[in-house]
């Protein structure tokens, strides 16, 4: 049983690309420091922040480049899942090397049809190769991407063999069962993350640790009010509030919508760039989006 | 227009894995001679490499360990397609200075429902990046895995616009019709290779390239054979024969299968390694497996 599990909001958090789609460092840096002062943590490297876009050395690079920042570790929780064992291991000793507080593992997803026990192989191999005590790892169900479900049979199993590393989970599959599967097991000292601001009330009602949410990228600050008042009475008009500007952003390709927002709040065009095979907006997207979230008197503050 | 396209069959080369699970390089080369005397190419760091589940590191030492034993490059077409541009490009490039003839490239395949305008940008950004004249791209199409097809309009377009570097197109779909559409584009000098060698006698009378399938891997002077005399009278038959010990291997998870039959062959064990998530064949199933070859007379000759 792990006594340090993460609690909260967190963002996966969206990269900055130069003219050349390289790492913008500066700027992402910048919406780094953004978040964690509106009061949520940091899923660097998350399917939102196109963490499969870039390699292990881009991603080490970053990992290295935010906590010489002079951020702290407790509030990181950088994504480390890949295709291959090799990357997945090398990856996650380095985040825990550097003292990040957990790693978001998604299961290698390029294969379809695995066994939970060749699911089961991978993180325990994993396990095995990284041989760090302080490796704490969220596991990732992501289906509708991944296309690689982890069966509730499968984190119980690794739960019981590794009390010791397996800390959590994100489940993104937006699936109410699911969701209130994973916290029916009461596994003590695991935290359950829903992958939507969405379920965030009904996820804390059932016992869950809180949320990692793209949107938690543009809309940080009132996500994580939920949080800290879901036992308050207002805890419905809230959601409410939080599931409009949601929905905004769901009515576009979530990625390139999160950083149309970012670059016309922050008055900077460079946050629209994306790596292939993923597009920025249209224009006429964009004014569409942009149209939207005035009309619903939205706001990015203290940029 | 290229004027150097591969034809043939060629072998998705199965990966020799060592009691640490890293890639057993002796074990692999002796592999990868014997398929090139009994006449196949070698696509290694295909779906059934396990390429997926190798490092970029890992694959450019093979690379260069597979130059360095002595072998020719006109015959090799190594898997260089990976969810991240910098990986694709990286390992794309180091293939075409140590001279491999082709490389075979899967879409990036962590996004799924990306647009055939963010393909494109990819492959187009990759071509760009790598800048070598001598870079030969066989497009690769299995949406069961990648679960991110490539549609026929997307390959022509890829086609008429970078007719020096796009070569051809392995089609492991199975789905005769979109075999079909593709040697109805008629494009010159792109090779159409299909997945398996079931299709083999039907690619080859609508004027395909040969093709590139697990099967080659434990069959290769067989597949050869049809290939070699699909013009001849008794083509019908060998296409039969050929099926039948296909249809024993797909009866089994096929990575594991031609691992256990390298492995019973060969009279080296170490074959049945997998990396996870895959796992080896159990007892019971590679017996089941080694009676149906036996059964049908399989041999797997010259070792």
């Amino acid at each position: 049983m792990t006594d340090s599990s993460l609690r909260g909001v967190f963002a996966p958090v969206i990269t900055a690309f130069d003219s050349a789609l390289n790492p913008d460092r500066q700027a992402w840096l910048a919406h780094c420091q953004w978040l964690l002062g509106q009061g949520v943590g940091l899923a660097i490297f998350g399917t939102n922040s196109e963490a499969a876009s870039l390699s292990v050395a881009e991603k080490v690079a970053l990992l290295e480049a935010l906590l010489s920042s002079g951020v702290d570790g407790e509030r990181l929780l950088p994504g480390t899942g890949a295709c291959a064992l090799t990357d997945t291991v090398s990856l996650s000793r380095r985040a825990v090397e550097l003292g990040y507080a957990g790693v978001l593992m998604l299961p290698p997803f390029y294969y379809k049809g695995v066994s939970d026990d060749g699911l089961y192989c991978f993180y325990a191999e994993v396990i095995e190769r990284v041989a760090e005590n302080d490796l704490r790892i969220y596991l990732y169900h992501i289906p509708q991407v991944s296309q690689v479900p982890l069966s509730l049979a499968l984190v119980e199993r690794l739960y019981r063999d590794f009390p010791e590393h397996i800390a959590g989970i994100k489940d993104s599959s937006g699936d109410r069962d699911y969701l209130r599967g994973l916290n029916a097991l009461e596994l003590p000292g695991f935290s359950v993350f829903c992958g939507s601001e969405a379920l965030l009330l009904d996820n804390m009602r059932q016992g869950g640790a809180g949320c990692i949410s793209a949107t938690a990228n543009v809309n940080p600050a009132a996500i994580c009010q939920l949080y800290e008042q879901h036992e308050e009475a207002n805890a419905e008009r809230v959601q409410e509030s939080l599931d409009q500007i949601r929905g905004i952003f769901q009515g576009h390709p979530m990625i390139p919508a999160l950083k149309a927002a970012t670059a016309h709040y922050r008055g900077a065009e460079g946050w629209r760039r994306v790596r292939p095979p993923l597009l920025p907006l249209s224009d006429e997207e964009r004014e569409a989006l942009l149209r939207e979230l005035a009309q619903a008197g939205f706001q990015m503050p203290d940029l």
